[in-house]
């Protein structure tokens, strides 16, 4: 079912700083900051040449990953997201084999403007797994 | 500097229980469990389109990852491995921007028969990083 691995997501308490690690110290192609209010992050992409890495920044009240730096202050792995070709056929045969799909279980459109959903970190040795529409 | 990821590895407690999720949950591609014990792990390899997965479970005393999984019971990823041209070259010029390489500098040779380095999570955004030789 998984196909590729469209990104490995870093939450990180100050952005800039974090760009510049991977810009200035590992050498890597890092895009400017891009606020997105809607998903209540600040996102960077970090274009590897098989995959991409986010960086990921609180934006705004009530952001998804306040929480997650909250009890990692050094910021850390938030997720990991695997495309699939059919997001409701995937869902569906997770849910039939006991895996818990978070929130209501309809995909949202997420940070490329494709359907996500995520997985319970529980149901999957302990990560937080996204699942995006290929 | 950084290249490809060559791979996200996932601490696990029960690598046979963590390779189904994988191998029937997630529909994934995934290999035998191999026995590491020069590395103080059991590993399993998720082979992606664009990348890997490694499951490593702990094997025998000391292993490297016992520590992480007593903190994460329920598992979680352990370290993130980006592929470089000249490993030497590239923990000299991490060393000259401050960055702590873990051990004492000198590359190993890793679970895929090539030389590897840690460096230290405080120092790139609270992750581990292996370099691995491309």
């Amino acid at each position: 079912m998984i196909g590729r691995l469209n990104h490995v997501a870093i939450a990180v308490k100050d952005i800039k700083t974090a760009s510049a690690v991977y810009r200035n110290t590992l050498g890597a192609e890092v895009s400017d900051v891009l606020p997105q209010p809607e998903h209540g992050v600040n996102v960077v992409f970090i274009t590897l040449p098989n995959t991409k890495v986010e960086l990921l920044e609180p934006l705004g009240e009530n952001s998804p990953i306040a929480k997650f730096l909250e009890k990692s202050p050094d910021g850390g792995i938030h997720h990991i997201c695997y495309e699939v070709d059919d997001i409701l056929a995937a869902r569906d045969q997770l849910k039939a084999q006991g895996a818990r799909v978070l929130g209501n279980g309809d995909p949202k459109i997420g940070a490329h403007g494709k359907p996500v959903l995520f997985l319970h970190p529980k149901d999957f040795l302990g990560t937080l797994v996204e699942l995006e529409q290929a």
